[in-house]
């Protein structure tokens, strides 16, 4: 067989971000599967199939990959950011987990790239810099019971916090219950970091302390980053700088 | 002003990963400051000075990358990986806060790269596919007690968990530890992949149930995740493929 399935990962929005591995298999590939705005960056060319489809029908279009790497294809699954963080590289394994057995010997390779957290706090600073947790709020694929525990225990064991896709116009609710739990459990100054489809055109970035994060200022392109108790701002003209020490006192 | 100072991720290892943006920067440089095997990835060029330091000297390395741009260089902090996850960002950014109040107002960029974490789990499928935790097991710069309770913490909220820096030669016995406490709170199946100095020559990838996961599997060059309760493994010819679904049943 001498096809193959590569998921890879285009990273927040900026071509600068694309590693040059993932600019080198797209110039391999034969056929580009993805959601609709993430193919849209991929550029047309001679014997490039590109095959959009809707959000949500991740399982099939994964199907669809492996069936067309099994016709000897060579396969580039497109995500966002990084695909094994919420993204497509789990939904591909998934497939292959509950499909035929010999796509599990299909060559299946997965390519990282810069997941919209790590862009997000470059932008802000360093709010990562010390442990932390990342929490995907949509309750589309798991209960909300379950979210709100890793929340509460994510604050109790003093994580920074990365908040994937923490509002949807049909999900309105979620993010503002997010708040009210981290209001019970945090100091009203904990910074809250919003970032705003970091690295393209339509880039913004916020940093207010909990007690003036509102529902509002984070929308699906938001990433939503919670400092740890030990989190510190440094104010300078312009936008602060946020960062989490590396040390924590004995 | 003409000064900056850019704190860049370059990787875990292969250039292949090096992002267009941090190859770009690198070449508008006067300077660049880093530890020596970091520095050692740069090639030297007429106009660039190459300030190579050892590790455990974070803040120096900092102070002076910070002295320099305010003497209008243009200077690069090169980090592995990406530089705001246990990194160098968060470094410079003590050195601002503590530093004279003219260095707030300098040009300060941080610009994400691969860290380890990804491109391990990329290697291993998408064991990182659902809610996760990045937890540094040193404890050169915190108290074990806290690294413990982050642990137990971690397991209850059954995140998957990326351990960074998991042993070195003057602290053989905090992973043994930690693997103590995975064992008394998971079932013994649970997956735990070590990826040792992924993308480079020297790369090795294992995976294991927690039961036979053993102390010397990791060293400073091997990033370990533990997969939670929910994580798949996928048998095939060659290494399994590891994945954490995106969904947990309701």
């Amino acid at each position: 067989m001498s096809g193959w399935v590569a998921v890879v990962g285009l990273g927040p929005g900026s071509e600068a971000l694309v590693t040059p591995e993932v600019t080198q298999i797209l110039a391999e590939a034969t056929d580009v599967v993805g959601y609709i705005p993430y193919v849209a960056r991929i550029a047309e060319r001679p014997g490039l199939a590109l095959h959009a489809s809707d959000n949500r029908v991740e399982i099939d279009r994964s199907r669809h990959a492996l069936q067309m790497a099994a016709e000897d294809k060579r396969v580039v699954v497109v995500s966002s950011g990084d695909p094994g963080v919420f993204a497509m590289a789990a939904a591909v394994l998934e497939a292959v987990d509950h499909g035929p057995p010999d796509w599990r010997n299909l060559d299946i390779r997965i390519l990282p790239g810069i997941t919209a957290m790590l862009a997000a706090a470059a932008r802000a600073g360093a709010p990562l810099g010390h442990d932390f947790c990342a929490i995907n709020l949509s309750d589309n694929l798991k209960p909300w019971s379950l979210i709100e525990q890793r929340l509460r225990l994510a604050v109790q064991a003093d994580f920074a916090m990365a908040f994937y896709n923490p509002r949807s116009k049909t999900r309105p609710e979620g993010f503002a219950r997010a708040l009210d739990i981290l209001r019970e459990a945090c100091t009203d100054d904990r910074p809250v970091i919003f970032g705003h489809a970091i690295s393209t055109a339509d880039e913004e970035l916020r940093v207010v302390p909990l007690s003036q994060a509102q529902p509002h200022m984070a929308d699906m392109r938001t990433m939503v980053i919670v400092g740890s108790s030990q989190t510190k701002i440094i104010t300078r003209d312009g936008p602060p700088l946020v960062y989490t020490p590396r040390s924590v006192p004995v």
